[in-house]
């Protein structure tokens, strides 16, 4: 498409606004000239030396040992000695001292908490170190993300908030160029294709397989061009480089206060002097580097977990080692301070062809025993509540755009920083200690709690039928325990109005499950309409779960039909005197249950036979467990099962003795069946009506571990498809990746752990497909969980451990996690869904649908109204509406809404399905947004890069030469399109992403 | 006397000398105006409140679990995290950025290097710090000595050459105030003598004896004025402040990176947020503390062992701290960054009385089973080092002097510096860890190795008969094993030049024994005259000594009569074709030794018997040991024996089982017993000829600890005095202290360990009296010893330790010393004199002679002369010259005579007298020392303080008032008289030293 005048006109607009909206930092900007930060700022390299980039930096996680508080302050020093405030500190006063100096800093949750404490004076030192390119900010993301566990939401979230405040503090010279993740355990294929839209140019870790690694290493392929995305070609390929050495500075030369290698001795007096002894033992240790790389460059990290407490050790310590690295006669190497972009750019100069890598690295292997899977699953209550804390967050930013917010929302910026938190790789992971977890679950909390205040203040006035009323706000309760089918607004009130918020961009029917305490209710929609309810009974193991503490004993189910997108209904509650209208479910004992579409039976053993009626698709699901192996971690081959690794005693499955019961409850709505396999495991299986999906929801706990034997909850489904050792699972809920069994698609592979060596992460979606016949089964998970499939039809999740020993990677306690005197319980939700592969517009897409029914699920709001009709609620407020004025396709997905500037909100699209998917969904397809929303118009539109942090017309990567090329290419056009008549169509691709930043006007 | 023209002119003269000298200093402080620094630059105090002296400091020793280099660079991490480098960068960075910040330095050894290694920027940085008051130095000795083991000379050595660093390097507002001994275990008399000779107004410190402790603080006699010589008066009077927590800082306000404790977390919103909690638990602290001192004030010492290494965190907080306890409403309390002489000030203005103390704080004691009184002894062998490298010291000053060397000599600066280092209270002592105390050895050899070309370059000129000649160098040698009669020069040749400089005041004679292995010498004096000589056979138990590579098996004796003051003698020594002229001392086994003076026999248990024929005194000299207890230091009472500690397992003292053997050696000028008790403890007893002491030569070790139970070996005198429990020990070789067995003069004592309890440092005398009987026995050590009188009659010196324990104060080691694959030997010597008391003349001077002839040894130097006859040498050279012109007074030592800065030396003049010991001697006495000096003459004169780094007309003491004054007032003046007649007296009263920096010119 052409530029025209009205484009240009809106261009012109734009740059006011824009110019107005950053003034302060343009002003300054113009007073220094322009910065010349980044590339141009990096030290010359020596094409006739070795050069070596030595890049001081520090990891910093958020939260791990300690809290996020702790680990900023330094307080509790015994349990690990580190202080962010003081990282901070003393490296910038280190870098102000001589400008060849350099640092990397990554953690923006940090670098704000610390910035926010400064005074001018070091704001400025900072902001000019910055634009020097000797504080070099890379990575960015408001904590550094695990890979496996988190959902492509919060990672694009996370990222955008950290991308955000270092643009809005340190303006364009704080762009991160580099994603930097040397400390997850693996990593996940989206994650690069993230960065790699965020306009990055490269990515740096440590963490691989040891048999990848040293392959790689062998035939120097450990930099490499990963093409992150076959659906999105050379807009997601990453250059990729294996650090050498992790994280770590070559053996000896960690210069920190919390290391014990010798400082560099000059004193020639000394008798301890030991310049000549240690540039040689470095030059040797470079030399072996070198040699496995392809270029005259090598990165040496200079650096640690919590390094730089006392950054004056570190530098005069490397100021020596390049002095008289650098004096040295006959030096064949260069060495010098630098920067990840700074090795990267020297390397991209060279202008080489690299190799190719279309897989991801999971899972991470350390040592044949140590494979880092258990952390799929470790603390599965942490990793719900992570999820659902996406939910809402979701929620609440798109209310506060739909109500006209303003942007600045002090809760709504602290609930993107805590779960900006909750992704750090030791926090929804599990692998943080105890302590913290509960500190994460605090943070977490206190966000949701306030986020009922950022709703029930947008709700308030955009329900309102007249809204220049002076009416009082009404407030919005979430219930956050309905997991556990506690909610005390609706046990606790006889009347009560219900809002259901639908933040997915399709209508969506749901069943509503409230705790109550009455018998029977009234439930009455938008017009009045009494709704087909039904009463169910909550399984005695869910009542019993320690800790909870509600009274009700009953759900009152009814059926939320068509919620709009990005759009609320209301219900109007409640108790009747008697118990009328009424449908009780009453128990049954039969040994099945039997619907339209399936039939489900339970058999001796407590395992449910599943037949599905229309497809020629049968499974029993089954539970069962592996103990946990507990070894002294000292000894090779005898490491413990932990938070991080999965390691069972025996490979072999251990079943369970069925010294349970089973009842059926049947009913308008939904058929369950309540199985009590044993005093710790117990199940619901549900046919909610006309559903063609059956959702398994599980209470596992407290798992026993009486002789103390650890032990590791795996649910199985085995079915009668032919799966030839394939399976699928999800890469951060996007992208689905084919897994063979005992396979690894670039190596040869030697697997001492059959088990735990087959282990995927599964963060939203596990399926296996009968090619032959052209079936397919696949299970949702409402959580990350550990997947495999280790026999041919057999789908295998883990979903509960606990653990006695600690694994000793550091976190220096056992996964052993209580509540309330007795091991944790933990419910959750398998969404099994099973159809013809070959009609795949149906499957794929109710897939995407059920995926997104557990991500985005409606929110249930109370609001208890003892004194008010349903008539003066109806006469008063408006019990539906949308935010969208017309329907949006199938396959887009408004994936963020949120409220950005003063009059700007950011605005993400999403094609939701992959190249082939679908005959029909998996076409390009275009949205015009203009007049899309129905509270407010768009004034202009400017696209940026994934981050938001960009103008997608300012995107210049670096460019790379690949070996081969055998993807798609599908680059493509960057530039939304503006018709005459003010339609702004917007085109995505197979599951395309774009990102807008927009100008708007309430309506 | 009243001044008169000529030294008004001299004084004139003197001042444009100095201007001269110092016109770089002087110049930089104009130019600045005169910085007001001491303590006009004291915060001020507010006496409405609470004053609380915050004082940042570090405690650095200067070597102890690492090498001074070590801890310098920050080397050995894993031993012990501390790098002094990073404590001054540190710390001078966080001073500039806030001109309230305070800090002290205490270690001018590091300091210095440090200094070294920095540039202009920093220095001047530095220089404006001290100069404001925000960096004070304190103490500022070379190290933080020890106060028991050390020997005064060497002390006042050590402050002397940290001064002048201080002085020279930054002027006089670096010149401390202030003795800072926070760590030193016990504390001495003569320690505080020298600090207020020094002018400095007050002394702190932290240990003392538990009981002590406890009873201070709760009499509020923590601080007091300590009268610190009982001949001195005034001049030795010093205010004392016993610190309350020792040195540490309040529990919980460690903010250093090596502590654990929580640092102020001030962020509002963090559930960590603990500033309240932190003030209100350091306002009772603080209040508990001030309910112990007498004033509104009270000093907190913010530091520890090598504190500050990340000085930006202690400020941080601190400032952080000071702020929030400021703003507090309705604060009682004043907090400040302050320094030991800001509190001192703020208490001296407040013009109250204090009470005084006039004895030691020895021994001292941490807890009842805890008694550190194992240090006076631990490694004899590193002690006896310490004290000949003094020695030779002493000898390479005087010679640089007097032969006129440039005041810069690079090697005797050194020498210096490590007699300073040795100083240490973790250096002598022998509490360090064996590869340090190795390091300390390597260091003192180093420079006494040097130590021969200083001499042999000054020696060499002065010798000479023909000043004008240009004759080549001589070389002298000295033997540093003639301790274990052992020396290369000796025995490897036949015809070689002794040269026996003397380094006391007054002539001496003195037996010199050299180790040969000829039959026969002829020893020639500097008039050709044949010497008497004896040759002895060395006992078999040293020619065994592992490590030992002698081949003589024999000693030539010869007596050095008469050895000029400040001079030397030399004798051409040849070996004899056959055995001609000699008396070769031939066994013989009778049991006793008769000779004039004594009778000395040996009984059936080895010990030996002794009768003193003129007096009535009988003593019998015996070996045994006590088993060293051995705990697991964990449980109360249950404390192992170790470097520090002293603790036998019982009281019972152990007897040796004689498996030995003895020969007597009977000649014209030695008669010796050599007596062989077991395989690990012999002996050589001697008597030369007329003289009234007998020599116990003893060899120890190695002490067998087979039976895994470590041994503290002992010798003991029991005589046949009555002593009444009372003995007498020295104080740091000067003034005598009188003890009184299980009693401590100023508080009543429970005394759980009966042995260790009674032990007490003997620096190099201990003595015995019977009053009734007027007799006195004295043992005179060649090293520090710990000693005690366990039964009347008695005298017991611990002679050697090997324990298999730590005593789990810090070292971390057993103090189990071995060499050469066993238990270390050591070899040392007891003169031993007993006479009437009351005929003290003879018997005190004697004494003070003899303890001289231990501390100031002639040193011997050998020239081997292969191819120079005698008739050669003496013509070509002096063979006796003295460096005084007259003779000086029995009583009047010169302590010091060393080079100081261009065309000026440093002389200190001692009376070695103390008021009552002797009628004559003990008299003031007067001194010309105009025309003393027969190679230079005296330009000016000027005194100085005792450290001879301030006037004495500028010395202006803070005054306090005392409770008592008890004490003779002996106030000297403190000017040199000058007579019309040019002669220079200097009046000395008993015990007074004057310290004077001359100007002098070559004669």
């Amino acid at each position: 498409m052409k530029p025209n005048i009205i484009s240009f006109l809106l261009g012109v607009l734009f740059i006011q606004i824009f110019l107005h909206e950053n003034s302060a930092r343009v002003q300054r900007k113009r007073k220094e000239k322009t910065p010349t930060c980044g590339y141009q700022t990096c030290p010359k390299v020596d094409s006739e030396k070795l050069n070596i980039h030595l890049v001081p930096h520090t990891h910093d996680d958020v939260g791990w040992l300690k809290t996020v508080d702790q680990y900023y302050f330094g307080s509790r020093s015994s349990v690990q000695k580190a202080g962010v405030q003081y990282i901070l500190d003393t490296v910038v006063q280190e870098l102000l001292k001589d400008p060849s100096r350099r640092f990397i800093y990554v953690e923006t949750a940090f670098l704000w908490k610390w910035w926010s404490n400064q005074d001018e004076t070091v704001r400025d030192q900072v902001r000019s170190l910055i634009n020097q390119g000797r504080l070099e900010i890379i990575s960015g993301g408001w904590s550094m993300n695990d890979e496996a566990v988190t959902h492509y939401n919060s990672i694009i979230d996370q990222f955008s908030w950290g991308l955000r405040r270092l643009n809005d503090t340190f303006g364009s010279c704080a762009r991160p160029h580099i994603g930097w993740q040397i400390d997850p355990f693996g990593h996940s294929r989206e994650q690069a294709s993230i960065f790699a839209q965020m306009g990055f140019d490269g990515l740096f870790f440590g963490r691989l397989d040891y048999q990848d690694k040293t392959k790689r290493l062998n035939d120097k392929t450990a930099e490499f061009i990963w093409k992150a995305s076959p659906n999105l070609g050379e807009k997601a390929d990453l250059f990729t480089n294996v650090l050498y050495n992790n994280y770590s500075p070559p053996p000896g030369f960690c210069f920190d206060v919390l290391c014990d290698d010798e400082p560099m001795i000059d004193d020639p007096e000394s008798p301890d002097n030991n310049i000549d002894t240690r540039i040689d033992s470095f030059l040797q240790f470079a030399d072996k580097q070198a040699e496995h790389y392809r270029t005259k460059n090598i990165i040496m990290t200079m650096g640690g977990d919590f390094t730089y407490q006392a950054a004056q050790m570190w530098y005069k310590n490397l100021d020596k080692f390049i002095r008289y690295t650098t004096e040295r006669n006959g030096s064949t190497v260069n060495v010098f301070y630098s920067t990840p972009s700074c090795y990267l750019k020297a390397v991209n100069d060279l202008n080489l062809t690299w190799p190719t890598k279309t897989d991801d690295f999971f899972p991470y292997a350390s040592d044949p025993n140590a494979y880092w899977t258990g952390y799929f699953t470790s603390r599965p209550t942490i990793k719900f509540f992570e999820r659902i804390g996406n939910n809402f967050l979701q929620v609440c930013k798109q209310l506060s755009v739909l109500a006209n917010l303003q942007s600045v929302d002090k809760n709504l910026e602290e609930f993107r920083e805590a779960m900006g938190i909750m992704q750090h790789h030791d926090a929804v992971t599990g692998t943080e200690k105890q302590k913290v977890a509960n500190d994460y679950a605090r943070i977490l909390y206190k966000n949701m709690y306030q986020g009922d205040d950022i709703v029930s203040s947008s709700l308030s006035k955009w329900i309102l039928k007249n809204k220049n009323e002076n009416s009082s706000p009404v407030q919005f309760h979430s219930c956050l325990e309905l997991n556990i089918s506690s909610c005390t607004y609706t046990e606790e009130n006889t009347n009560f109005v219900v809002t259901l918020y639908n933040p997915q961009s399709q209508p969506v029917t749901t069943y509503v499950r409230l705790p109550v305490q009455g018998q029977s209710y009234s439930v009455k929609d938008s017009t009045g309409t009494e709704q087909k309810t039904q009463i169910v009974p909550i399984p005695t193991p869910v009542i019993n779960i320690p800790g909870r503490k509600s009274k009700a004993t009953v759900e009152l189910v009814f059926a939320a039909i068509k919620i709009p997108a990005l759009g609320y209904q209301s219900y109007y509650i409640s108790e009747n005197n008697a118990a009328q209208h009424v449908h009780l479910s009453h128990a049954t004992i039969n040994s099945s249950m039997d619907s339209a579409l399936f039939n489900i039976t339970v058999n001796g053993n407590g395992n449910v036979i599943v037949q599905d009626k229309h497809q020629d698709i049968e499974y029993t699901q089954s539970f069962h467990y592996y103990e946990g192996a507990e070894g002294n971690n000292k000894v090779f081959l005898n490491r413990s099962s932990g938070a991080y690794i999965f390691r069972p005693k025996t490979s072999d499955i251990k079943n369970l003795t069925n010294t349970g019961s089973h009842k059926i409850y049947k009913g308008p709505l939904v058929d369950e069946m309540h199985i009590t396999i044993n005093d710790w495991i117990s199940q619901v299986v549900r046919v909610y009506n006309k559903e063609n999906f059956l959702e398994f929801n599980w209470l596992v706990g407290p798992i026993p571990v009486g002789e103390h034997i650890g032990k590791e909850v795996i649910t199985k489904y085995s079915s009668n498809l032919k799966t030839n050792k394939i399976f699928y699972t999800d890469s951060n809920g996007r992208e689905m990746i084919k897994r063979i069994r005992d396979f690894r698609p670039t190596w040869d592979v030697k697997i001492a752990e059959p088990v735990s060596g087959n282990y995927y992460p599964v963060t939203s979606k596990i399926f296996i497909n009968d090619k032959k016949r052209s079936l397919k089964l696949s299970v949702l998970t409402d959580r990350s969980e550990g997947g495999t499939s280790l026999r041919d039809g057999e789908i295998e999740l883990m979903v509960h451990r606990r653990l006695l020993s600690d694994d000793a990677f550091g976190v220096g306690e056992p996964l052993n996690e209580e509540a309330f005197g007795t091991g944790l319980e933990t419910r959750g939700q398998h969404y099994v869904i099973g159809g013809r592969a070959s009609d795949v517009s149906s499957i794929v897409l109710k897939e995407k649908k059920l995926a997104q029914k557990l991500a985005l699920r409606p929110w249930t709001f109370i609001t208890p109204v003892e004194d008010i009709t349903f008539e003066q609620w109806s006469d008063a407020y408006n019990m539906e509406y949308s935010g969208i004025s017309k329907a949006i396709p199938a396959n887009i997905h408004i994936l963020t809404l949120e409220p950005w500037k003063s009059n700007s909100i950011l605005l993400r699209l999403e094609h939701i399905f992959e190249i082939g998917e679908d005959p029909r969904y998996s076409q390009p397809t275009e949205i015009n947004i203009q007049d899309l929303f129905s509270t407010f118009r768009i004034v202009s539109v400017r696209e940026t890069t994934l981050g938001g942090n960009q103008w997608i017309s300012e995107l210049n990567r670096l460019k790379w030469n690949v070996e081969s090329n055998n993807i798609i290419n599908n680059q493509s056009n960057y530039v939304q399109e503006i018709n005459q008549d003010g339609a702004i169509n917007v085109l995505l691709k197979p599951m395309e992403i774009r990102t807008f930043i927009v100008e708007v006007a309430a309506k």
